[in-house]
């Protein structure tokens, strides 16, 4: 029977016991110590801190308390059944635990520790395949190696993530590292991605990526699946998964360990076998999902699924103060199968009427001479460009940290009067509003010197307004452009 | 004559004049308004911002007084000669006012202005031809359309650079454009690039890339040539200048305008004509110049070009916290003909006597499991990685990010207790002293929320730390492994 068949045939019940792992109302925590510093005890202070509302059950031979709950010197001790185990005991101890966390009733488990087969040795192999035998007893198992599970929703956290956001949102991300889960989770927290599951699942044991690609097409939270892997199971099977979920929704995979030293890297790392690069350009080719570079690509691209509509994008306009801003924006675009093309010249001439002389041009790039022209101002430029039939997509440039230079040169006492930002964001938002052509904002912001404080200030509020209006933000054009580029690529790919 | 001679032959004469351009000690300010905004003014208050120590003449027609320093009605009643001009006044006005600059004995002018061959009108051309003209009679012109010369040690800044550094340092930067300009200045400071003389040249009607080339060629405060080019005026002469200039020094360029909707733009913004993307190409190849993507990529390079010995790199160690962290690294290293070779057995082994386990690696990239080792250990991973012949050079990869999580789950009052940066960086300078293989600090921080102040300032300091002692300090391993690959082609391409 093809296997592709058996996971949506199991669906219903497989996918119970899924989200019984991502809704868990009772956790046993196994190896929390009750100082210094472990994986058992960050985990559960991490859980705490960012504010889980199920009952946590931190585990211990040695028994004692944590702020002010008791742990319990075994898994048999706490008083009733659980949901799901979160194990972080030396690898010997490990399968013990999992055998206990399945009598009392958890539909799985995550196993922080490491030292199974990712160390090559003997003994870690075994311990590996001892852990496989008890996961088909009915007890799923992410990792072992792995941070565990982060789901706003429910408030389950990684390894460590005391601080990520409560919000839940579209974006999923299944990472065979447990470094990239962290740090996607924590960039995007910062640049506005929101996550419905981010789960860092190690060396894969058990659920891994095909499955849980399936999972995520019925999920009905998640609206774009991110991928970090460094090598796959089966890779026919994978294959099938990607082709069958990027009809539903976009999958967007970075693919570890595509050169010789990444490739023995990955070995190392989650017991991988990264396969050869041109294995892999088939895969991206045949299954239509989304190759992505880094994390802050996969950021970028992230906040752009998510906030723009999934159509095809060519024509953008840029406005901006500042020529060689339009050029480099324009060589860009093209690089990414975009154009700037010019407006018509009906809309140039209306458009050059309002823009401040000399030294403007009303083209496409559109220059406004000035690091920033009046909200008002602005919003007739974006519905005059909004009317051209060849732009699908509204970049702004606002070089934000010129207005340093500015204010200092004005003697002004305050940054914040020359940068109109909550008018910019509104005016930004009715544009978008009313034509339907999407806006995004392009805010680089280089500065790191003591003084930039208020600068940093107005950035990081013009960027939490602009997102609370739906209108994506980047640090760099080049950025910006490329994340357009990828949805358009979707869009095409998935063209009826 | 071939004209690259001619240009060899004036040495002397012409440099004598381009050196008073570059260290008046007279400016006269044509333009300056007593209040509200201005070029002429921002330029002026900009001068006095940074501590330009000469003597400034603001000249305008109405007269009155600017900070207390008395604008004469004309360049004529100044009361003695001048060395430079710089001219901010209306286009028509501007052939006059260098008239009389020339009749005050000036070396030469920067004209900010616009309105002249960029406009595309029949008045700009004539003016600007004009301007040519009078510049025959002895008198250099940077521009018109340029926001003129920034030089730390004369204390020459742009429109407007009140806030630029005065630290002189090896970076000369040529730009068509001045918010380039601009924006290379400041992101160099704040990154830790420094500039020996940064001209923006815009319409470049007298003085522009070519000649300066030559100039900066035999300038000894220069090291590394940055240059932003729409089009040139001579293609085979500049040529030439790039193919003699690279033998000495490196030529980074950025090549605006290769794109058709570029083009189009470069053509309004600096009257260029930006060219072929295939005649671009074959410049880069025969001049053996370096091309650069975008000006955050200029700054990524300079500061290499600056910070590494002018050497091939091959080999590189990655070491930090997190095994995907070193596959992205493994794999970017490869796209940029750099590698990550595994480290001979023998170190190998005593390097992993050192590390944390379980969860690390020594084979390279060395997995340190932890976001950091205690500064000794570090030295020794070092030491010892340095010992491999096929290690040419370490990237230190440190997720300082990474503590706000330990901070918040240890209970930890200062973030700072955490990170022991001065030793970390003290211990790098040791190595790179003891054993001459320069060490690389890569530091991410996305953080951009409010809570983040200890954070930033913990960056800051470290970056500030670490570049003090001869580190240069990237804000992403792509972008470190990057400028290293592009040092290292400039090496290759001058091998003897």
């Amino acid at each position: 029977m093809d296997k592709t068949l058996i996971y949506e045939c199991n669906v219903t019940e497989r996918f119970k016991q899924l989200n019984r792992i991502f809704s868990p109302e009772k956790i046993a925590i196994v190896g929390v110590s009750q100082e210094g510093f472990s994986f058992g005890r960050a985990i559960l202070l991490s859980h705490l801190s960012i504010g889980y509302e199920g009952k946590l059950y931190p585990v211990n031979k040695r028994g004692g308390t944590i702020e002010g709950i008791t742990i319990y010197k075994s898994i048999e001790e706490i008083p009733e059944n659980i949901d799901f185990g979160i194990i972080a005991i030396p690898a010997p101890e490990v399968p013990a635990a999992v055998e206990s966390c399945l009598k009392k009733g958890a539909a799985g488990v995550e196993i922080l520790s490491s030292g199974f087969r990712e160390t090559g040795t003997e003994e870690g192999i075994l311990l590996e395949e001892e852990l496989k035998k008890i996961s088909k007893k009915g007890i799923r198992i992410l990792g072992p190696n792995c941070f565990g599970i982060y789901c706003p929703r429910s408030g389950q956290t990684l390894l460590p993530g005391p601080e990520l956001s409560r919000e839940p949102g579209g974006v999923a991300f299944l990472s065979q590292s447990g470094g990239h889960s962290v740090d996607f989770a924590l960039i995007g927290k910062w640049r506005g991605v929101r996550f419905s599951k981010v789960v860092s699942f190690g060396n894969g044991c058990d659920l891994r990526e095909t499955e849980m690609l399936y999972y995520l097409k019925y999920d009905p939270e998640t609206k774009v699946i991110c991928m970090y892997i460094e090598g796959v199971q089966d890779g026919p099977e994978f294959l099938e998964a990607v082709k069958t979920v990027t009809k539903e929704k976009p999958v967007l995979i970075i693919k570890g360990g595509l050169s010789d030293s990444g490739n023995r890297a990955a070995a190392s790392h989650t017991a991988s076998l990264a396969g050869k690069r041109q294995i892999w350009e088939a895969v991206f080719k045949q299954s239509k999902a989304i190759q992505i570079d880094s994390i802050p690509q996969m950021v970028d691209a992230a906040l752009a699924f998510t906030m723009l509509p999934l159509k095809e994008y060519r024509g953008c306009t840029i406005i901006g103060g500042g020529g060689a801003l339009g050029i480099a924006a324009a060589d860009a675009a093209e690089e990414y199968g975009l154009t700037i093309p010019p407006l018509s010249n009906e809309l140039q001439a209306s458009i050059m009427k309002i823009l401040p002389k000399p030294g403007s041009s009303a083209t496409n790039p559109i220059d406004v001479a000035n690091p920033f022209v009046p909200p008002k101002i602005l919003k007739e430029i974006l519905l005059y460009a909004s009317n051209d039939e060849n732009i699908d997509v509204h970049l702004l440039v606002f070089l934000i940290y010129h207005y340093m230079a500015q204010k200092k040169v004005m003697g002004a006492t305050s940054l914040h009067s020359f940068i109109p930002i909550e008018e910019l964001a509104e005016v930004c938002k009715e544009v978008v509003e009313n034509i339907g052509k999407p806006v995004i904002l392009v805010m680089p912001n280089y500065r790191q010197e003591k003084d930039a404080m208020e600068l940093e200030e107005i950035v990081r509020k013009a960027r939490e307004l602009f997102l609370k209006y739906g209108i994506p933000v980047y640090d760099d054009v080049r950025n910006a452009l490329k994340a357009v580029s990828l949805v358009s690529r979707y869009a095409y790919y998935n063209r009826s």
